[in-house]
């Protein structure tokens, strides 16, 4: 599908895309370019790349397509400095949770001749590093396609069938739209997790049992990936706290009122919902 | 160690008891007492207990141990049922997930040589009936028993062995540290589930990916269990629900300011902590 395909970032989510690419044999030719010299060798140890390097410039010259794996305000700054370097018919893409800071950024310094397409593939873990990757990582969950004025439709098809061979449900929508259903979806219980973690700091945590466990376990994730997410998608997810603490509320004042049907229905409610899913 | 156990209640929970309890051999009978007949018959089919009955006072008579397992509120209303056809040195105690309001109602009226003992094995699921249950269940958990001041002490040891030989790690404390510890880890986290759940309700659901499953898993619990428990621990929930919104305005705020630094510090936080358990 591609000739030669880089990947910049080796986390968990590139990693997981360079080992699935080549399982899946897209490209002829697999690059990876991290910024530590650790991670260079670790890649080469596993075979995960045909090659890797250090330099970013070396890295993406003559690659076909381009994948951005990096906090989201990292996949910016790294973009303008390898846009001068990209192949003219290039397609470059990223994995950013968030959507619309992005795109529109880098679409503001695109070059003739170079296509950007925002993507974000909805998998991942709490977990980080090459020591955690994993081949299946996207099989059978979704990737959203951003579009937008700008977008070359040759570039988006053969990135949507790109998503779609790494196994994945490929949905093309708008900047906004992604932004505020991923606050809602992904963003909301982050901040919600977080916040549960920080409410409980001097509590016995010992007793803490699977409950606690799984409402907290993606308070674990990077803290400089979910502050650049935070950070650029921070209207949508500052209107979803303040949704959340308005049902935290309801339940709170049925507690104070001792209303049992409505604390019955709240979590009826709530259970019909996550059954649903 | 016990000639003859009942439980009373035969979901997850009990039904994991009763296999627990004959595998381990910590007693010479294991009678299952429930109110379906779907019921008795299933847990006769599975061989988890010698002999079921839907017949309570049946089913009590002649036991040593008798637990409780149900929704709080039914706990209260069993014993009341039960407590007058207990044999004279019996021990009765429950599973339930608050203790204040179930210690001190059955205390209340409890005949002359039985002794009531809280339990509460911090160990369960979302999902609930004899088709979940595990032996292993236990195993590792913790266990707490409370202590007022009408314990029996040779009843708390003898429990304290019995919860000890299920693998549990078993601690005794106060009614009131119970509850207040057990609302902030456990009743606290499904509120925020569940509030979570509500938040989304119309939201596109299908691109919920592992970070809002995980946050809402708990959210399936049933609801007539945690409307109990809700209930019964309200004051104590009331004011955690409270405190957690005062975290989550922390990280609204700090999104209304564009306050990267803050929002590093609280998602560092969070980390720390969860990384800790």
């Amino acid at each position: 599908m591609f000739k030669r395909v880089t990947i910049i970032g080796l986390g968990l989510i590139g990693g997981s895309l360079a080992i699935a690419i080549k399982k899946k044999k897209l490209a002829g030719e697999v690059v990876g370019v991290s910024r530590r010299k650790t991670t260079i060798s670790r890649a080469r140890t596993l075979g995960i790349v045909d090659s890797a390097t250090l330099d970013l410039k070396k890295g993406v010259k003559d690659s076909d397509l381009i994948i951005l794996t990096a906090p989201v305000l990292k996949i910016i700054d790294i973009a303008k400095k390898i846009l001068p370097c990209l192949r003219k018919d290039a397609i470059l893409t990223d994995a950013g949770s968030t959507k619309e800071v992005i795109v529109k950024r880098i679409e503001g310094f695109l070059p003739a001749g170079v296509s950007f397409l925002g993507s974000h593939p909805l998998a991942g873990s709490e977990r980080s590093g090459l020591d955690h990757i994993d081949k299946d990582l996207f099989k059978g969950a979704h990737c959203i396609l951003t579009r937008t004025g700008k977008t070359n439709k040759a570039a988006l098809s053969k990135l949507k069938r790109f998503w779609g061979k790494l196994g994945m449900k490929v949905e093309v929508m708008s900047l906004k739209k992604h932004d505020k259903a991923l606050s809602a979806l992904s963003h909301l219980p982050h901040a919600a997790s977080v916040a549960l973690s920080n409410t409980c700091a001097k509590k016995d945590l010992r007793l803490a049992a699977g409950g606690f466990r799984d409402t907290t376990r993606i308070a674990s994730g990077k803290p400089e990936v979910w502050r650049d997410i935070f950070i650029t998608n921070r209207k949508n997810i500052a209107k979803d706290i303040v949704a959340l603490k308005k049902e935290l509320t309801k339940i709170e004042k049925a507690l104070k009122r001792n209303n049992s049907a409505e604390l019955l229905r709240l979590l009826k409610k709530a259970k019909n919902i996550r059954d649903g899913i």
